[in-house]
């Protein structure tokens, strides 16, 4: 069959071999995804020019999956540590890389990221808007901006962060409804202004039609992005963020109807309690779109630990049903991150997809399991082997060394897993004689 | 009045010292604690003989506070080194620490220890009566771990570990109830093999109301230990478990009927589902008695970021009513912790923490709501002057100067903040405008 997209393949009942490796490495059945990618549960981000790719699935039923942000600025402007990162990201098991460069030579570095990744690629095309055009914010025309879409969808781009919720009527519940970080979104922040500036409508909104035009062209996914999500905790699950989560899913209907898959992009800054609610909120507003979540992070005041912030946050939505989680590094609020802190960001990022998904799907915990028994049999080499991280607890173990080689220095000779292991010996043992020679 | 314990003053009505140094820090009024003390539910641990303490409230309403694990063991045996991670514990306003000494002149340190915290102290004597009874563990009588805990109380500790759960009948119960991770508590497992070995009652269990005169002696509030907190996420909820816990809640009774205080230690590793199930359970079954949590760990397979897997487990146990968290280092299940780890882990656990009250305190959430406002300002030394940690956010920025100031490098130009500040700024230039020349 030939087909535009996976959702009109996945509509048609044709199984496409993006799907057959997914089913693959979700050990899901091929009916399963087409029934969910037809009804846009499930989206597997794709762009048919993005030829290095190993797909992935997001969305119901499938493990949750984190994103990686990249790119080069104007005050971080090195190619080369770039791409160190990409392979960082990689090599960690990152499922997606967004690429947000907008400065300078952004589509030489997208090209040399789309050529080698196998994570799917997504973009701003917001961010690139000026660099493209090569004209001040305020001039570019409307239409203009999915000239910018046009670009990187030829470029192979697999999802692109469309700003479109952003519209004027949803600006004006904003100005309406005030709130202590305002719009914290830098697209959204951007095309907010440029709205005010032109009194115009938002040109993603209005021209939304054409974009999907291109969308449908490539299969790039829409990540609807959440212009007005919370950028703290005091502003969470407001007037403005849920407004523009209502439009989100209109044009969430929009797209399918014509065959465009679609993500959603979610908070941000947002207390525990009020976590389940904001997952609740996207899957009924939205029609069950996989959700993806910048965080969210559940306390403001701890700069140079937002991966840990958001760790705890994106863990709990990811419990609940939030598909997708973009890392947040220790860099966040205060600088770009360095390739520690992308290190640091992507290992709390999975272990909270990972803590999520034990809630969710029925096998998760098994890795879990192994470790456990490893652990019990006091099998360094094998919790290692099986690790998050392979090469930190080995380091963490080398630098101190037990007096007793099964123990380690935590515990020492009081070791409870070495403890319980001679001791249940003794008693099996015991039993063991006492039935022979009963 | 005259009295023996925070909870025998409670009763009578008597508002202590340390009630009106606990009321001033929560801001709540002394009525509130006595009647709280009274039935339980808070507790003040503080030793009569320990004179440089500050006192701390633990329980209902308060904040949730946070224990940091130290002391010297035979592998690592440095006392300055672990009065340096003391001294960083008081700077970084740990509420607790325990003292895990369990080598050597355990006497020495603690006594150092005590003169020097205005933290309180927490102990757990078993791990200290081999050295202190300088005999072998099996040899030791079960009187004679009274006498360990007597020398802790007089030497000023605040609240000690005990692990009397873990009965005859408890041990049964778990010998049947096959796990993967079996006793993962030291006290505990060492106190199994006792049982096992010399064919006789938990000593704590069957001397309780021995203990009880000692802790009413001193006000040595009692923290029951669970010797069978699950050590991996499928052991959680076992019958083992819970089994022991139905026990703890009927020592948590004869305890308030000798106005002893108490807390109830809990998981543990356990799925993030079954987090909000376990403290409920504990409240229910231990009369609302304050819970102190060990984690809990989300996931298994992260070693090297176990400050991380519990802070999302200690951060939602904390939201659903956990009262106190015990840190958790990078360095659990590899090794003892060294500076660095102490920091991680205590930056780690206050987040939880902080996080959890969001949820069950009305003000928490002022501090998060002044840091918003800050950061909408682009007040840089005004974050980092109330940030959790002051010193790393700074460093971070230093190390990334923008070219433009107000900015940082993440969003350059393109930062939202001072987007959407300069836009309001007009729009409500032009209404002032407006309304002046109408």
């Amino acid at each position: 069959m030939k087909f535009k997209t996976q959702m009109e393949a996945a509509k048609a009942g044709y199984i496409t071999e993006a799907m057959k490796i997914v089913a693959e490495k979700e050990k899901v059945s091929c009916e399963y995804l087409l029934e969910k990618i037809a009804a846009g549960e499930i989206v597997i981000p794709r762009n048919k020019n993005h030829n290095s790719i190993s797909p992935e699935g997001i969305g119901t039923g499938l493990r949750t999956k984190i994103n990686v942000n990249l790119g080069i600025s104007k005050d971080c402007n090195d190619l080369d540590m770039e791409m160190e990162k990409v392979q960082m990201a990689l090599d960690m098991g990152a499922e997606s890389i967004m690429d947000l460069s907008n400065y300078g030579k952004t589509y030489e570095f997208r090209k040399r990221l789309i050529d080698k990744s196998t994570a799917m690629i997504g973009t701003v095309p917001m961010y690139d808007a000026v660099g493209f055009l090569d004209k001040g914010l305020t001039f570019i025309k409307a239409e203009e901006f999915l000239d910018v879409v046009r670009n990187h969808a030829e470029n192979g781009v697999d999802f692109v962060t469309i700003h479109a919720g952003i519209n004027r009527a949803n600006a004006e519940i904003f100005l309406r409804n005030e709130r202590t970080n305002r719009i914290v979104s830098r697209g959204g922040s951007l095309l907010f202004g440029w709205m005010m500036k032109n009194d115009q409508e938002n040109p993603f909104y209005e021209y939304y039609d054409k974009l999907l035009e291109i969308c449908r062209e490539y299969d790039v996914t829409l990540s609807l992005g959440d212009s007005m999500r919370p950028g703290g905790i005091n502003d969470a699950t407001d007037a403005s963020q849920i407004a523009e989560l209502i439009t989100l899913g209109e044009l969430t209907k929009r797209a399918w109807e014509k065959d465009v898959q679609v993500m959603i992009e979610g908070p941000g800054h947002v207390p525990i309690g009020d976590i389940e609610a904001n997952v609740r909120l996207e899957k009924s507003l939205c029609h069950k779109a996989p959700f993806y979540v910048l965080g969210p992070l559940v306390t403001d005041v701890a700069p140079g630990y937002d991966h840990i912030t958001s760790a705890i946050g994106g863990a709990i939505a990811a419990s609940h049903g939030a598909d997708f989680l973009c890392y947040v590094t220790p860099a966040e609020h205060l600088r770009l991150p360095d390739v520690d802190d992308v290190r640091e960001g992507i290992i709390a990022s999975k272990i909270a997809a990972h803590a999520g998904d034990i809630n969710k799907l029925k096998d998760a915990r098994l890795w879990d399991l192994e470790m456990s028994k490893r652990r019990q049999a006091l099998d360094w080499k094998g919790m290692f082997e099986i690790a998050l991280d392979k090469e930190k607890p080995k380091r963490y173990r080398d630098a101190s060394i037990p007096e007793e080689e099964d123990t380690c220095t935590m515990c020492g000779s009081m070791c409870s897993a070495r403890t319980m292991n001679q001791i249940l010996d003794e008693i099996n043992t015991e039993k063991q004689y006492e039935s022979n020679t009963r």
